[in-house]
């Protein structure tokens, strides 16, 4: 058996990388409608122009600015009313000089104009005849044509994940399918001989599957399908036999429970024993999580994280998400957090890049940030918390009123 | 017709909690594996003790911890073995003054231990005899029974937004259904005679639809159904029609566009032509999103959102959300952020809580929030945002070198 040494959170992410750089999910084309959260496949261009008419942007009247300019109250510009714009309606008014037409919100200026001026600065004077009080620029109050978006330009880029505003851009260009990257398929499982379903009665010294539902829910939000959950004895054969089913008909297998130094440490013999190259890192410096593999078989990914739900969570998110993003293509995302002051000091695992759950507390204008203490594996840990603090594993821990950036989990 | 002042947001907010109180979504139960972002609508208690027998937190022995009371490397104690703990199985051990036996992480604590001690602090002399070289303390390596959920205590509150970690929770107490409120139902109604579908051809005056599917994925993202899209040309009784039939099935009715100063303002005739109390804000002191108008008709929510798209999913972000929230009973939740400093000097209007589209840039260890800059109504206004800052109404504007939070959107 091979030895392996303890990787830092960087090198593993790197490892993992290096392993699965070439691997990419197959492409599908949805309709707009049900594109929201899906990565774009491609770079999207535009084949058109947006507005592809110069388009007003307030109620008013097109004009030559230059007809206009040096107006004013006292002394108002008088044109000639040639007619009226109907909104989602072409137009064969020209302006000339000293002539106007009236333009609604989104309605197209006529040939001539160069400008709108606002309703509010004009007074209409009879059926024929605007004043006007107020100069406006050439250009003011109009989108010229390509202004919005211009004929192959780029619109939006291959990874990214599509949010409303994207889609209205689709639908502005008069792309009604995109071509996204088909969602990442996962299964999991969960091994131990204690574990029954949350449905079956729990005898002394068995306890309700965790992991299969928090597993399966984050997999859920990372945006995956689960196409399996399921829950196994300790036993090599039936371990390995499901390894294998899932990893023929899935991105990634998550294998959570055997991967600590107990009696029944088999995952790793498992998934050695399944194909090549087998596991590349098996153990990491997280707090907690120590005890993870990351293994490549069959050129799928598959997971071995520690029994404990709390450890398994945030394992799935340094990374399982990691990898999940990779694979998508997603370019590198914000992370968002609340920026708080930590309540007391606490030590952290020296050499371990540790996360400590917290809760928030109002304080004033700011927020403070209390660790949630309890025993390891505890599930309240993490339904208490409303988000987590990462502390370098270069640090020693974090002083009271010391400013951390808090991120929801 | 009525007049209407022009409300803060604040009191746009108060308003719609005011006439909207009593509102309350149809609860349904639904498979906990069903149900990640769904809201909760009951307290949950636990009906058992978690753990509900004394679990081993390390891989070890069972001791009386007051055996081990002073023992050290070179002075162990000597502890006669007795068995070992299986796995998923209860044991008729019972654990006497200087006895003890094998307990796995995970496996139950025999009767009469007090503490486990890690298995790295002993040593096996022989099947029968172990050595303890490192004290323990009662309780020390071990959850007792309740330690993590005890029995009647309410582990989740009616409200909650269901996270992984709590449908975990769930399955640790043996629930496997819960009751959440039923989706809200949304109906979107887009009118404009400018406006046709994206897979149309768009004429001299026309533009393709933006809003139904900006606002569908909006409120797709905030957790509703949309069971309905639909655009219309600006005519009173088809939109009459229409807002009658989606008030009488959805919770939630949106029409954008028609909310302005134009000539063919006639949303706000509509919603009263169509029941009482009608419209009750017409107005709001925001930029952009001004002309919005928040109605109740038949005891259902109808909004009114300017045509443009940015402003309108401005609005649908402030307020649309805010009432989906407060009709589902969630409370306030906590608003993640990410700390920049603003790249430049803006104003804004005064007045007017004005919502600042911005991209982030890293700045070293920083993040610098820029302003993204173009006219009204522009759809790669908000795809090129990576978010926004919200400048209080007070606020005269924002200073180069500000901080500020940007909100993603």
């Amino acid at each position: 058996m091979k030895m392996f040494k303890v990787k830092s959170v960087k090198e593993a992410k790197r490892e993992l990388v290096k392993y699965f750089n070439d691997y990419r999910l197959e492409i599908e084309e949805v309709n707009i409608s049900q594109s929201l959260g899906r990565i774009l496949a491609d770079d999207v261009f535009s084949n058109i122009d947006v507005p592809h008419f110069r388009r007003s942007t307030v109620d008013g009247y097109a004009v030559i600015a230059k007809d206009t300019y040096g107006v004013s109250e006292s002394l108002p510009a008088f044109l000639e009313i040639l007619g009226e714009v109907h909104m989602g309606e072409g137009t064969d008014i020209n302006i000339n000089p000293d002539t106007t037409c009236y333009v609604p919100t989104g309605g197209m200026v006529p040939r001539g104009a160069d400008s709108v001026v606002m309703l509010e600065y004009t007074e209409k004077m009879d059926e024929e005849n605007l004043a006007v009080n107020r100069a406006v620029v050439p250009k003011e109050n109009l989108i010229s044509i390509g202004e919005d978006i211009s004929k192959d330009q780029s619109v939006l880029r291959r990874g990214l994940k599509l949010r409303p505003q994207d889609i209205g851009v689709l639908s502005s260009i008069g792309i009604d399918r995109v071509r996204v990257y088909k969602l990442p398929t996962i299964a999991i499982i969960s091994t131990g001989d204690e574990i029954v379903e949350p449905s079956e009665d729990a005898k002394q010294g068995q306890i309700r599957d965790i992991n299969t539902y928090t597993l399966s829910a984050m997999a859920e939000e990372a945006g995956c399908i689960v196409t399996r959950k399921v829950v196994l004895k300790d036993e090599f054969q039936a371990l390995k036999s499901m390894v294998e089913e899932c990893v023929d008909k899935n991105d990634i297998v998550i294998i959570s429970g055997g991967s600590s130094v107990g009696t029944k440490d088999i995952t790793d013999k498992v998934i050695n024993g399944v194909g090549e190259p087998g596991v590349f890192v098996h153990g990491i410096a997280i707090k907690p999580g120590k005890p993870t593999i990351l293994a490549k078989v069959k050129n799928k990914a598959v997971f071995g994280l520690p029994g404990q739900p709390v450890s398994a969570m945030i394992v799935f998110k340094v990374f399982v998400e990691y990898l999940i993003k990779h694979i998508q293509g997603i370019e590198t995302e914000l992370e968002y957090s609340i920026e708080a002051r930590f309540s007391s000091n606490i030590s952290s695992s020296q050499g371990r890049e540790t996360y400590q759950m917290v809760v928030l507390e109002r304080d004033g204008a700011e927020y403070l940030a209390k660790p949630i203490y309890g025993k390891s594996g505890m599930i309240t840990l993490m339904s208490r918390a409303m988000g987590y603090i990462k502390i370098e594993s270069g640090k020693e821990g974090v002083q009271r009123g010391e400013k951390v950036r808090v991120i929801p989990i």
